[in-house]
């Protein structure tokens, strides 16, 4: 049976298991699906760490030498292999050549224009047009950079409208924007929660809130993919809804980029911006990424200006005259960091040798395979956060625990060597990525949680 | 005779050429002068390119093996030798801990706080204690981020004093800040100028402004030490006089941080920016720093937040309330790139062996010495634009060249192995620096000064 989007629901896998007359959690079943994995080869390209590096110090874990169960790139994506070889390339020209590297670069990367590197595979990536990405920066920097150009509030619309659960760095930024310009965040911040018993936010809550409140709403920010539910939020309705509301639409794509197909040129969205060190794979504060819509590449808007976002044609005649780049370029302030540009295009090479669409299939697959074998589990002491519908999340499942369980099971983990990520007090994120993840990963982690629930309640 | 900082002005070279019986521009002068370097030792920490990396391709070097003559620390500084473990270590850590390296570090380095590595070492060469001191994003960026606490126009007093012939990014920013609050920048920055037929602004007039003009000031702000002329400002009487009206005062410390002794906390400066990569070493694009004086670590300003600025106690309690850490650190908005910090690093273990006492002595020694080699070519060709007066400069000395002579002196200078720095029309910028150039370097790079002159007179 082939392996398509169109498989991708959990129920499939029940039927899946009995075709093949195996078990549903169960390593043959596994098996079968990394064999007919057709991105099963771009795990090579990835530093997979071993148990015993990751496992807490005394920890007594089985085959300590083997491969981890790292289900963890929603917080750090894993190293792919080309990075080394291209971070140490640019630390031997800077050793070799000094300062002439900006200009003349052995391997025809001059850093003058280094993260020309970049920009092409990271405007595919979220659907965009080179022009209108500029790799710089930090998210978080990012995002009040744009807001100085996007958040420009008048006295009958000054409102941001977002998620009262957003991740607390978007609320922070949004909080000292709406200072900034003389409001009260609680007067001028619209925040929406799910309604009462659900735990995700409903697409149409969000267009009727579009529609009652636009007149007023300055902005309307969300996440492409929410940091603690997994939710994909539909953002071509949302940016639909809210250009036809005149409100500029913008999304934090931490926990989207690299993960869900985006298409935001075509979508209408004004500005956007991520950061690669989670399904991008860039390293540890990796550097930031915006996206600019076309539209604006020639606005006169209010901008923090630096020499960076000039016309390099005139950036050397100390003229004091700023001429904008048109695009996204032209917010760059400084020049770019030379390692972490070459760390993003480790991982981006990956992602040539894919595409979004591809990639896309097998993680509907491979969450699907997740959701199916959670859902196995007699008892299993958490219920799924996560939105059943695949088109309604990435890759991530979220498990909100019983009361008490979740430290504990989370720990047990960790000694068996499978990382995942903990939200106290109650939640674990799971997140397969079909770059360097298998079936097997899947299946080992839902083994060992089966156990480690056991355990937990025994020990409570 | 003892090399200190009391006989570092040139007229000192001829004297001490005649007592040692040499020629001033000779290699047994420069040899001498090595020899007696008490920071000698420090060149082997760096790596030095060879000439044949560094000259344009095709041009036939003299010995292409040997070290080039790098006098180019004030654009990019050489790479520290130490750089290229520390990066690798963190490569090495991501590839076999993954994201559990934010916690648990094999190096005692958790990403979370991987800049608390170089906190220390960047106060004390800029004279700040560590809670005034961020390590963190571009200088530019640094900028922008801190003039939204301190740039803070009222209608009586709204202006920025600054330099004309400030580095262009530093004026993009003031235009742009000014335009952001509703002023024209024609109106709202006054620029001050070097007297007619000067090249260099005088403290007298910078503080007969700031008297003058001063109530209407809101930012009085100068680079530490001039980009173009080399002129170090004399920036405890700017910081005192602008203190005196009631300005806030800031300092670009781009060439000034590492080369010249800072005491920015005992000056009351309050706030400060700078780049790594020209003194500091830290490689392309290296990572920025920011100083925020102490009186403002509590102070209620504006500012625009990230979750990185947030006391890290409670930054995963995830409820929105946004905690300030007292001082600088408040400032940062995302967590850190691990291995711009680490390239940072590198370098400031080369500083921690010797201290900005030590690194200046050598340097108005170096500097000296350049000059009255310089002086001492009979007909030149150029006349040095930076301050005679040792104290009013850093390392740089910068020539200006009769009409139509820079360029051919530069690609002469080019073909032979010599790094400077050039700026159209006429200037060459010559910045030998005390952690890895020595005395034979300038003394190389005046002898073949001299013949690359001459032939630009026949050529021209
Ligand atoms: C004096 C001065 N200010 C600002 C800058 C801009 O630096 P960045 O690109 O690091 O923001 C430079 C760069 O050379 C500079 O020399
Ligand atoms: C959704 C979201 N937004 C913003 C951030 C903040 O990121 P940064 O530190 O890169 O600015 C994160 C970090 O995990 C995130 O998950």
């Amino acid at each position: 049976m082939a392996i398509t989007a169109m498989t991708a629901g959990s129920q499939h896998y029940g039927g899946l298991a009995k075709e093949l007359g195996v078990e549903l959690i169960s390593v043959k079943m596994a098996k079968h699906l990394d064999e007919k994995d057709p991105l099963k080869h771009l795990r090579a390209e990835f530093c997979i760490p071993s148990k015993k590096t990751v496992v807490p110090e005394g920890a007594d874990v089985a085959e300590p030498d083997t491969a981890c169960i790292y289900l963890c790139g929603n917080s750090l994506g894993l190293q792919p292999s080309g990075v080394r070889t291209l971070v140490n390339e640019e630390l031997d020209v800077w050793a070799t050549h000094g300062v002439t590297g900006h200009f003349r670069h052995p391997k025809k990367r001059p850093w003058v224009s280094i993260d020309e590197n970049v920009i092409v595979q990271s405007a595919k990536i979220v659907g965009a047009s080179p022009k209108e990405v500029a790799i710089m920066n930090s998210l978080t920097a990012n995002l009040h950079f744009l807001m100085v150009s996007f958040y420009r509030p008048t006295k009958d619309r000054y409102k941001i409208l977002m998620e009262a659960k957003a991740f607390p760095s978007d609320y922070y930024a949004m909080e000292s924007q709406t200072r900034f310009h003389g409001y009260e965040p609680d007067d001028a911040i619209i925040q929406m929660s799910p309604r009462s018993g659900e735990h995700t936010l409903r697409t149409e809550d969000i267009l009727d809130t579009i529609e009652r409140e636009g007149d007023k709403i300055a902005l309307v920010i969300f996440s492409g993919v929410q940091y603690y539910t997994g939710q994909f939020f539909e953002l071509e309705k949302i940016a639909k809804a809210g250009k036809a509301k005149n409100c500029v639409v913008g999304f934090d794509l931490a926990h989207a980029a690299g993960n869900v197909p985006l298409r935001l040129h075509d979508w209408g969205v004004d500005f956007a911006c991520w950061c690669t060190y989670k399904y991008l794979n860039a390293g540890p504060g990796g550097i930031g990424g915006a996206f600019v819509h076309e539209r604006h590449a020639r606005a006169d808007l209010p901008r923090m200006s630096g020499w960076w976002g000039t016309d390099p044609a005139t950036r050397f005649l100390m003229d004091n005259v700023f001429r904008p780049i048109p695009g996204a370029d032209s917010y760059r302030v400084s020049n770019p960091n030379v390692l972490a540009i070459m760390s993003l295009l480790g991982s981006l090479n990956v992602f040539s040798q894919t595409s979004m669409t591809d990639l896309r299939a097998k993680s509907l697959q491979l969450t699907g395979y997740l959701e199916a074998l959670l859902l196995a589990i007699p008892n299993r002491g958490f219920k799924i956060l996560t939105p059943s519908d695949p088109s309604q999340r990435g890759c991530q499942l979220s498990l909100l625990f019983e009361e008490g369980l979740m430290m504990k099971v989370f720990e047990a983990l960790e000694r068996e060597g499978v990382i995942v990520d903990e939200r106290k007090p109650d939640v674990i994120r799971v997140a397969p990525t079909p770059l360097y993840n298998t079936f097997s990963d899947v299946w080992q982690f839902v083994n060992i949680l089966k156990t480690a629930v056991v355990a937990a309640r025994i020990d409570s």
